[in-house]
């Protein structure tokens, strides 16, 4: 943990830099156009906390109607439970025996369920719950696309629900069906045309456990880039949608135009300082790849017309000035919006909240860093 | 900072993932060979610690023979300086009020030096310095081929030289000559041709102030792709080589080949498991983009034959299995070599030593996360 960037009160020039900073009033907006474009639509909100790994943020989206959150390992379910929130969806495999430990653990002090892909891994849950004297919740992931995780739909995940059903130590509560690819296709068609097939291999899985007498109470998938579609699809249950709070740089290259869904604003930016000016053509920000992860493109530079950020080294990030450009100066303070806000995140361990210029309130991000 | 993923004693299976571990011995043997590959020129060792972040690693440096370590940021020195490190430089300008405020006040703690290259930060750090009764080591740092900071060579170092030497809170201590994308050039003759040409800036300058009076004490720079060359220049009197102790991906593109240098050997390692395995072609490991850097590339398998690191996501690494490859399992544990060492080490509290298949010790990366 390293020392504070910032002060509560401090204008924001005088944040220390490179730091992680939250607009609160985009941050607020984002949230409430969420919760205002679903409402009326019979899904549950349960926003993902791989995105922001900050109680504080969670707190607000559970008191501003989400269900829950979901968390991607049981570490990082594990600061947030210990941080009080009480309905974690685990909305990945957690496979070994030390993760699994952890869980069972984490399962007797709150609503906690997981995913599973693989019988070997439901043995072993099954079997760790049944020796704490609990049942624990799991939903089966399928594979709608994303050649990632997750069992094939249809039969095998028929034979995998079937078997968790015979397990004393499992609830079986139904499908996780995330198409993670899906979100950043830049147009609605391409988008739709994705979830679409995700949501007919989910529906038509739902409906083959249902004719086997296994009913799927939750539904469950969907993130910043196609939530409208599953919220509309009468399949699913439950959208995870993560960075809408945020937005990156490579969400917003996706076309939003004629999509139905609430176009969301960049809360998110890192605050960095010229801290070389050789010239006036050619200045060094003091964030690089230690502070942005480029993973999905360089950052990008708001407020500043016809600037852009140019190459990123370890601690550097080099800028380059368009003829419409005014004069950069040693010292100067510039917003750049991440590329991609969710591993940017994790590079942090505060977010400093600022509103009208000023910082309001610093919060932790408290599992920063939780792999595991 | 999250739960260690060991304990002392433990065997490499029984770690839990993803974990950065190190293999002492090729880090012992590795840190061995610098030393023994320079030892005779008149060349000193500072490694930079921006690489590894861990003051046990700094400790075992110096005792080796360095002079002292290289950090990038002044957060970065003080996570060290607080360790009981004596003798830092930091090799980047260091701009702003607090951040100048910062490195002021351990300049009066440990022998400290900074880079320059503006006469504006010349001027703050000089006003600072006689504030706090002190005079500060700098080092000019020169624009030698990197396209990053550093001032132009020849006459508007001169000029920024002798405004130094005018300035009673600082002391005028030499150049800082380094070259980053030239480590990274493939073969020993382009790397050649970049380090002659900022070997011969850095001379001419040298030469330049020589002739106006002004010693150049210390004449700085290198790297692990590059630093035989700065070593025989006979310009050079101090390398900062980081990577040659890890080692990592991008690196091991380098063709190594008569170059007179040290083959360093892969010691810094991401242990995953294998979380899902849907058949036997397609594995995910636990470790994605939030577990090891891509910004030079996707890391590699290490141990197996014929599988290859295929995509990253935040939480997910897709395997690819070839024709040759073996049967892979659920939980199966596996070695990846980072693309690019330093952000990895950036993303991680703790180095799980290993040696001879066990846990040996747990060193924290006391200054992840240092951006500041």
């Amino acid at each position: 943990m390293q020392h504070s960037a910032a002060q509560i009160g401090d204008a924001l020039a005088n944040i220390d830099t490179p730091a992680l900073i939250l607009d609160r009033s985009a941050f607020e907006r984002n949230g409430a156009a969420l919760m205002a474009s679903v409402n009326g639509l019979p899904i549950a909100v349960r926003p993902h906390a791989k995105s922001h790994k900050c109680p504080e943020i969670a707190r607000r989206q559970i008191a501003a109607g989400a269900v829950g959150i979901c968390c991607q390992k049981a570490s990082e379910a594990q600061a947030f439970i210990e941080a009080g929130i009480q309905n974690v969806l685990i909305s990945n495999e957690v496979v070994g025996e030390k993760k699994i430990a952890r869980l069972i653990a984490m399962a007797q002090q709150a609503e906690l369920a997981v995913c599973v892909d693989h019988i070997e891994n439901a043995r072993a849950l099954n079997t760790a719950a049944i020796a704490a004297g609990i049942r624990l919740g799991v939903l089966i992931e399928l594979e709608v696309g994303a050649q990632r995780c997750g069992i094939a739909p249809g039969g095998p995940a028929l034979a995998l629900a079937q078997a968790i059903c015979q397990m004393p130590g499992l609830r079986f509560l139904g499908l996780q069906s995330y198409h993670g690819p899906a979100q950043h296709l830049r147009t609605l068609s391409e988008r739709r045309r994705a979830i679409d097939q995700a949501t007919q291999l989910t529906r038509d899985t739902r409906d083959l456990l249902a004719k086997h007498g296994i009913v799927c109470k939750n539904i469950a998938g969907a993130g910043t880039g196609s939530f409208m579609l599953e919220a509309c699809s009468s399949v699913y249950t439950e959208i995870q949608p993560g960075s809408y709070i945020f937005m990156d740089a490579d969400y917003s290259r996706n076309d939003w135009h004629d999509s139905g869904m609430p176009v969301f604003e960049q809360s998110l930016f890192i605050l960095t300082s010229i801290m070389s000016l050789r010239d006036p053509d050619h200045a060094v920000v003091d964030a690089g790849l230690k502070a942005s992860s480029v993973d999905s493109g360089l950052p990008l530079v708001a407020d500043l017309v016809d600037v852009r950020f140019h190459k990123a080294s370890d601690e550097h990030g080099v800028l380059k000035r368009g003829p419409k450009a005014e004069k950069m100066w040693l010292g100067q303070k510039i917003r750049l919006i991440p590329g991609h806000c969710d591993p940017t995140v994790n590079l942090y361990d505060e977010l400093i909240v600022v509103h009208e210029g000023r910082v309001e309130a610093i919060w932790p991000i408290l599992a920063r860093g939780a792999l595991r």
